[in-house]
C-alpha cells in the first residue's frame, strides 16, 4: 500500500514539474531556469508541509527519485514540446488539477501518519496541494490561481475532508484515497470546464 | 501571566485574520480563498520564525486553538462585513497596526524563552510582526507595507527593542509587554493618522 | 580553512547585503526598510537552505556577525551612498554575481560536511546563491533574476557541480573553493558583459 502511496507522489511531483515547466515556457527561461521553476512548484509546497511539521530534512533530502524525476520530466519536456500551437490550451490548468489531487492526499496521509488530528492534515494537504503553485505564480508573477475565484483552494479542502472522514469513517486507506483524488479532481476540472466559481467576498468599492 | 500571552497571541491571530480577510474581500476571493489568505496573514509570520529557530512542528500545530480562531473570525467577517461602503477606509491599517504591536512582543518574548539573545528576540518580534502582512501583500500583488516610506517595520523594532530594554531594566514582563506594546502602537498609528515618514534612502535617477 | 569559508560566508553577506540595500535605494524605503530588503537578501537564502536541511536554529541565530555584518554595510551604505548618479549602473548585478558564487561554494559545503550527496550539495548552493535575491526581488516586484533568460541560476549549478566534481577528483577544499567561485564568477559576469543568455525555452503564443 504504502508503495502506491510513493508512486502517487512521483506521480504528483512529474505533473507539477510540468506545469512549473510550461509556465517557464511561457516567461521563455532558459534550461536551467526551466529547471527551477520545475522544482520549487513540484517540491515547493511539500517541503513547506515538512519545515512547518519538523521532519527535516525535508522529503526529497533523503530520497533522490523526486530531483531525478523533475529533471527526467524537464528534459522530455525541452525536447518534446517545441510546439507551442500544438499544445491544448488546457494542458497547463488540466496538470495542475491532477498534481493538487494528488498532493492533498500525501500532504494529508503525512500529517496523519505522524499523529496529527483530522484538521492538521486537512491543512497540510492543501499547503501540500496549493504550496509549489503558489510560488511557481509569485516567481512568474501571476496572480496566484488560489486567489482568483475559479474553486481551486476549495478542491483540495474537500479532497482532503473526504480523505480524513474516509478514513474516520473505517475505510481502508487506499479506497479513501481514491474517493479523496477523485472528489479534487472532479470538483477542480469541472470548474475549469464550466467556469464555476463560489459566490465572492466581494468589498470592492463600488462606481456609483 | 502566560496565560495573557496566550491571550494576546489569539487577538493577534483574530486581528491579523481580519486583515487577510479584509485584503480578500478587496480581491474578490471565494470563500476558501478568504480562508487561506486570513490563514497565512495570521500565521504566516509566527510559522517562519518557529522554522527558523526550529521549534517544530510549529505552534499553530500543536494548538488547533489558532485555527479556530481564524475561521471564527473569517466566518464573522464574511457574515457581517457585506457593506463595503460602511466599512471606514482605515479598517485594514487600524487592524493590522495593533496585530503588529501584539506579534512583535509574542515573538521577541518566545526568542527570549528559548534563552536567545535581546538581538535575535528583536529580530524575531519583526518577523513574527511583519512576516504574515508581507506573504498577504505578495499574495495580493500590493507593494509589501514594509517597502513603503510609512513607518512600520521601524514601529516593530522600537517596539522590540523597548520590550528588551524593559526586560533587561528590571521592570516585570507585564508591564514591559504593555509598554512595547503602545511604543509600537502610537508610533504605527502616528506614521497612519499624520502620514508621517523617516527621511528615504533614495537612490532613483533623477530627472534633471 | 574552516576560517576562510567563515570569512567568505561573511563576505557573500557582505555583498549581498550591500544588493539588498541598493535596491532599497531604488524604491525610496526608509532605513529600516533597507534594513529589512538587506537582511532578507543576505540571509534570506542560507535561511531556507538550514531550514531544509533541518539545522534549526538556522545559522545567523546562533552567530550575531552575520546581522552586524548587515547592519554594518547599511550603515556605511546609508553614509556614503548619497550620489546616484556617480554610482556605476553595473554596481547591483556585479554585487550580487559576487555574492551568488560565495554563497554557492558555501551552500555546497555546508551540504557535504552533513553527509548528503553531491546532488543535493549542488542543490543546497543553488538554493543559498539564489534564495536570497528571489526574495528581495519579490519584495520589490521586480522580474526574479533567476526568471530571465540571463545566465544566472546556470551560473550557481555549474559552480556548484564544479565544487563537487574537484572535491570527487581528490582536490583538497581550498582549491575546489577558489575553481568553484571562479567559474561562477567567470560565467555570471561574462553573461552581464556580453548579454549572454541561453537558448530560451519558448512556448510564448507565436504572433503570426
Amino acid at each position: 500500500m504504502s508503495q502506491w502511496i510513493y508512486f502517487f507522489d512521483l506521480c504528483g511531483t512529474a505533473v507539477f514539474a510540468l506545469s512549473g515547466a510550461l509556465a517557464a515556457g511561457k516567461h521563455r527561461m532558459d534550461p536551467f531556469g526551466v529547471i527551477v521553476l520545475a522544482s520549487v512548484t513540484a517540491i515547493g509546497g511539500g517541503s513547506i508541509r515538512d519545515a512547518l511539521l519538523g521532519t527535516t530534512p525535508v522529503f526529497w533530502i533523503t530520497n533522490h527519485n523526486y530531483i531525478i524525476v523533475i529533471l527526467a520530466t524537464v528534459l522530455a519536456c525541452l525536447v518534446l514540446v517545441r510546439k507551442p500551437h500544438k499544445l491544448p490550451q488546457m494542458t497547463l490548468p488540466v496538470a495542475d488539477a491532477f498534481g493538487l489531487a494528488l498532493f492533498t492526499v500525501i500532504g494529508a496521509e503525512k500529517a496523519l501518519l505522524l499523529g496529527h488530528s483530522g484538521m492538521i492534515a486537512v491543512v497540510m494537504g492543501l499547503i501540500t496541494g496549493v504550496g509549489g503553485g503558489i510560488i511557481r505564480d509569485l516567481l512568474c508573477r501571476q496572480v496566484p490561481m488560489v486567489l482568483r475565484t475559479e474553486i481551486y483552494a476549495t478542491a483540495s479542502i474537500i479532497g482532503g475532508i473526504c480523505y480524513t472522514l474516509s478514513l474516520l469513517s473505517g475505510m481502508d486507506s487506499m479506497t479513501s484515497m481514491f474517493l479523496a483524488m477523485l472528489s479534487t479532481l472532479i470538483i477542480r476540472l469541472s470548474a475549469i470546464r464550466w467556469h464555476l466559481s463560489l459566490p465572492a467576498f466581494d468589498l470592492k468599492t463600488k462606481r456609483h
